[in-house]
């Protein structure tokens, strides 16, 4: 400490001005190392293309930027071994670059703030972590996604009852079934691909909040690091977190898709219902009931929902009411966002392992399907074809269910004779015609649940996702993956 | 009512399965028309089209049709004219529009619901209410970004200090400092433009949850009511609220920013501060202080802000752990979302009166200036061109600042000598060389406060959004508007 | 309102001072009299509270006392009929009060706010209508805890399986079942109470935020209100909304804990389940589906826990970086406590209507308990019995368990040559000891499922809250009660 | 590991009914060790209470429970010391205690968990957590509220104005001031022994959910952890977070009374109000600005209630929806509120700094009280004592402060041809009667600024929470502490 002290006139960068040193209680609290430590590699890397544009511009001399960049270098090793003692008095990663910098790069380094504000470079690491973290996520979701589109592919001939209001409704199939998923999976892509650019201008040279009389080139950094182009005010871009706020809303919205379909498997995997077996790798026990197999997975993601939303609303909280430009709440912006990222990654990992370890347990379905209503509509919709107006339509099937009901028997086993008494002109044989197969084939309209239609659309969304043709498009794939399930 | 008991089978639509009618307390509890009897206009649009499109697949004749776009204009008259009766027991929206459908259109009114189920109808309706009322509110923070731009134009000239942590920082402009908002408003806008796009396509024929075996032309509907295609699968659809959420996210962060400007001119009109003069007519008194005049429409936006956020905190709750496609929490998905939309409308169109009343109390705002310390920034970077690394410059300024401060002096009117104590190489007279317009004008990279970038800026923004050049540009304009602050 | 504008200087009670009238859009902004009215009960006794003081210090006269009394219970038939014109410009509840007092009472009306200043009086009003809301709302629970210890009592005996992860895990009683249910509710009736305590000191007299210089005596004031005392600082008190908080806490977790159990006779009044049935008059259809009972009155309270919650975290973003004393943001407060009554109110109401309506679907619920492991607990502590370290012995159970899974059979049918491959000195015949009510007689420990523990904690709530001896502890009782369900 | 797998037939504790291991990847993410071993004391606290029933009921003999304290003993320093290896594989703090006490304490150890479930254990580590923290909560906030009643009797002389809607309202004393912080601190502290309270009872001995068919003593369990009795529904308790919710609102709450200080304290130190002065030692400076001196704490301590609001929200979305019992969700409970625990300690510390370090610069004070119409107010009253009705005496003097704007006169400085102009009974030389220190001294009713009533209500409050007479009382102390501020 006592070396860099000499290398840089006071620990704290802005030390000049003060007449006492900072209280260590103070230090303590609103250091920021210990959590922001994690954008080490951002830090570095801003910095890097920032010593560049100073050199570019004339504030550094070649040699100055070749001790600088050499310097970076050397303290990403460190940081990347682990090797950066974390210091309160040192604040936060971007004063632990820079005075890691000065140790390694000598004088150099005492110009790399040259036209810079922390206040500019926090909004650039974390515009390039939302960016990193956001790509990490999709691919993540791409990979739950390609489970379960192959589940659907697989289970594409299973029929299914459907359930609204967690009543049973209608039959569908396997690959309707996994399809829902794959369109709501499809709108988490889109929303984080929406972060990126949100994310997408390069806030570098805002300076503190109304940029610098040096002769910067915003432009330059910007195309350095990815960036679209440069934001365009930095009183607004110093204190603008609309983009951490998007993220946070595309993972709670995220998280919340991937709650209620635990609670569905929750529900499915219950012995009641039986529809769906984890394998055990995927389950716990209990410490006092030798019996139990749980399926804890889905039940933490169902929880963590909870925290991610906790994460966001404590975000919208810390910015209500805040004025224009850097107030120092924003530093409270962090550990909401670490923590909804990681979260999610665990989230979307335990999923995918969920969707392929998962099987239908298919002789439990056929039965639940043997003693169901789920064909009443499909029996109104044939009165509508005989002319009956619907409205009317449904009320006499409303009675003939309430009759079987009665008669303990399925729609699909009346005879004609207990039919004749609610509508004297069904075809004879009328209800052996009904299966719940049958159901799902007739509705191959757009978004229905006909074999083909889905077939399609599972399709489509591999072309679109993975711009492939989907496996089972290829020969040799046909076979194996026919049976469903893996 | 004993009429239309006539005209429909039973006062539900779902009673022919029941051996009870609904208990009293159960219909007012579950009932929904004494808020979605909002979306009539919706419901109506909607059904419109359904009608055109059974008619077209043969479902209904053209006599048909004819009854029911004509007994659906008569709905539409009877809704807007506010002469229809809300009954509990005719549940929602969607009952009420069909039993006067009945009413006005007799048996082919009974076929409208043909192939269409509540859970796509209201999917439908919500849809296009989003549409319309996410156009509306562009309008209204139009209207918002034309009076910021204006203002901005006005102030260009106008020197005031800006804030970091709420202290005084740096000096900018008025044009500056309005398009800081300018731009958060056209973040605020792009956001708006995504909800509209994310409730972009047609969620009919979806029916409960897997559509129908009726040979229905979904397309066709989808582009009647204007929408880019439909959705593609039932049981996702009908419990797809992913469009709510998203507006209410974009509301949220909306009201966030206005709460944020909000707070800063409380802050600013304060007697004490200074810098803000609101009109009377947007203040309002105490009903005991006989002096009091108070900026209440700015705390009321500050505080709507807290109802909006708590509007989509609850939906997000609501939606936590919900199995796939309908469930009937999802009706309360329109009392936060109508409540979100009212209060942005009301909150945008304060905010616009807000800004077109104001003024810059200037005599107060020079006063502020003559007594800063804003320009340090200034010198530290001068130090800079005069080769000093900016971590020792930094360091330099501070001692400057604190003994300017000992000795009462603005740094401007320090005398050569006492530079001289800090820095041996100032040029003579230097501290004459700083003035707050003149730091302004030297910070004019993208994104700086300089007059010539801040106007190029601000007839950016009026070209993108208005699609017209700024009225400044022309001849006649310029004279007017150049005064500020009107 | 040529009229009123002569009683009074000003239609607005703070006009003097302003140089314009206020802009009519603001007037709308910014009015609380569209739903502030509904506190006129409250103003108006306070009001009486107040004028009665004032009167006893000699700030009224008995006969201008008289006039305000007498005006007062005008006003309030007035408001009670609905026949009060809601005006934007006169603001709020409490002008419209004071206007249409001196309308009737003339000029004594115009003193009516002597010492007094609507930031105390809306304080007043709020603290009334929380303590009588908090009272109505627990007079509704008592009434479900009532419905809830009756089918406890009724259901005592019925052998039911309980769940730990939504997965089967010992067996408990009805009465047990609906134990833990009172105890939630208990817990809830004591938040409320403690929110009646939370707004149990009159904050009248507090003036704009530092009281006054008139001879007032805030005790009188307190006692006639029925407060145990009075604040004891203005600036605190005129911006104190904790008791709000507090209430929408208790309201929060409330609907949490309702939440939970709707989710729960969701499930278990599924096909699958089919534990649960809920009579036809509770439930709803589908518009669609004729077949389809949804039990859409515990799907709507699931739902709405989340309207609340979000009425919770809203009021929280508004009070949160407000300073001391009163600010208008604090005018939000009032919809969304309206709300969560409201809302809390039908919820408890809809929730006991399902207690007394539901039965056990007793026929079900034994087929389960014929086929399930609840009992593998009962053997691993047995197994301790037997000297085992129940570690081992869970151990043991854990491996029987698989055993018996594997070869198809129950716990209670293992042979005794199977159960000595996994421990040699089980009792001959000890599966046959065993029995889901056996096991439940056996925990008789407090808090525990047997009977007789179940009926002591049952009969000790009902004395608690209802301050009587339970029902089923009269003679007549019993014999009608013992049937379970109704 | 390989002498641990001898010790206890498997890794996991319920290992003996699956097929194959637990996949690494669930282990990761299901594991709760890296934050519930924060809980280790509670663990280890309540084992021993635990295993002493064990013993007194007869499940463990003298000796076993000799070694199974020992060896509890034993791995309290391993934890204290930091030296327990951390495992994913055996899950959480419970496993980690039971793993190491088999390892110190041998075959008595495998007792360790009969009669006991994770479900009751981490209710009872839980509970007692929230104690402990809630009691050291109470201390750090009863440090600040000394802090607070010693400055606000510093500042008992000092007239401040107060502020409605942070515009100017009346003149107060500084102890009136702090007073106002002093009962928000006191329902906070009453909140929080609520929260002690709502954990009052010993959840052991509910087992997973139901008990056990185990002869344990509850009350015994109770009485050694000083619980003062014991829940009374396994099914219930193993569930409850009650408790958590309510320590959780009870420190948002807290936390959003510490912002509303914070953004007051952050106004008053601007430059422009310029009424606080906080000491270097708790500022801090830019990286960037020279000059910039800057009260992060209280930025942070604003922007951490919405942290602290988060961490409760997310609580409320995990809750909702979760049938009766144990959940895995629940698990979530821990890091939100651990969060929420170390959160309030910091930033009731910084707050105790500020109040401690800062003072009030009295002569911007003065500044400010001789320019403002703080006393229109008192005129208005002083008409009401003239007869005038209070609703035109407000009018009267809304006129007056017009005109005394206009005229650029404060209000004491109105010549009485002035005041004459609006009212014609004002005594003469009535201006001259007004001061603020003579406004303040008027309001003495309960509740208000009076010196005496502020200085008594002080008094009452110190006596209340540290049970001794306030030190101003003892003569030594009166002297030295009469100057203010410090």
């Amino acid at each position: 400490m006592s070396q860099d002290s000499k290398e840089i006139p006071s620990s704290k960068p802005w030390g000049g001005r003060f007449a006492e040193s900072t209280d260590k209680d103070v230090e303590r609290f609103t250091e920021s190392i210990s959590f922001d430590g994690r954008l080490f590699r951002e830090d570095i890397r801003g910095s890097r293309a920032h010593a560049r544009m100073l050199a570019r511009v004339g504030l550094l001399t070649p040699e100055e930027l070749g001790q600088i960049l050499q310097g970076l270098d050397r303290v990403e090793e460190e940081f990347s071994a682990g090797r950066v003692e974390l210091r309160s008095d040192w604040e936060d990663i971007h004063m632990h670059v820079e005075k890691r910098l000065v140790h390694h790069a000598g004088a150099a380094g005492l110009k790399i703030h040259t036209a810079r504000s922390r206040n500019d470079q926090v909004a650039l690491d974390l515009r390039l972590f939302v960016r990193r973290a956001a790509e990490d996520l999709i691919d993540a979701l791409d990979r739950l996604l390609r489970a379960t589109l192959m589940k659907g592919y697989g289970y594409r001939d299973l029929i299914l009852p459907a359930y609204t209001h967690t009543q049973q409704a209608q039959p569908v199939s396997g690959g309707y079934y996994f399809g829902a998923y794959a369109e709501r999976l499809l709108r988490d892509r889109k929303r984080l691909r929406g972060v990126i650019d949100s994310a997408g201008l390069s806030p570098l040279g805002s300076g503190a909040l109304a940029g610098t009389t040096l002769p910067i080139d915003r432009e330059f950094v910007a195309s350095e690091l990815g960036f679209s182009g440069v934001t365009q005010n930095g009183l607004d871009t110093v204190g603008d977190r609309d983009f951490v706020a998007d993220f946070l809303h595309a993972l709670s919205l995220l998280m919340v898709h991937l709650s209620g379909w635990s609670e569905e498997w929750i529900l499915w995997s219950t012995r009641e219902f039986g529809m769906v077996r984890l394998p055990d790798r995927l389950l716990t026990g209990s410490s006092m009931m030798p019996q139990k197999k749980n399926p804890d997975i889905l039940e933490l993601i169902r929880g963590k929902a909870g925290r991610v939303v906790g994460d966001y609303t404590g975000l919208l909280v810390l910015l209500k009411g805040l004025p224009l430009s850097y107030n120092r709440d924003l530093q409270e912006d962090k550990e909401a966002l670490f923590d909804a990222v990681d979260t999610v990654a665990g989230s979307l990992l335990m999923m995918r392992l969920a969707v392929e370890g998962m099987a239908f347990e298919t002789a439990r379905i056929e039965e639940i399907l043997s003693k169901t209503e789920l064909l009443a509509t499909d029996i109104a919709e044939d009165l509508v074809r005989l002319g009956v107006p619907f409205r009317e339509a449904h009320a006499i099937v409303g009675r003939i269910v309430a009759h079987a009901a009665a008669k303990n028997l399925t729609l699909e086993a009346l005879p004609d004779s207990d039919l004749a008494l609610f509508f004297d002109r069904f075809p004879p044989g009328y209800s052996s015609t009904l299966s719940p197969a049958g159901s799902v084939r007739r509705r191959s309209h757009t978004g229905g649940p006909a074999p083909e239609t889905v077939l399609r659309r599972l399709s489509e969304i591999w072309q679109e996702v993975f711009s492939a043709a989907p496996p089972w498009d290829s020969p040799s794939s046909s076979s194996s993956e026919g049976r469903g399930g893996r």
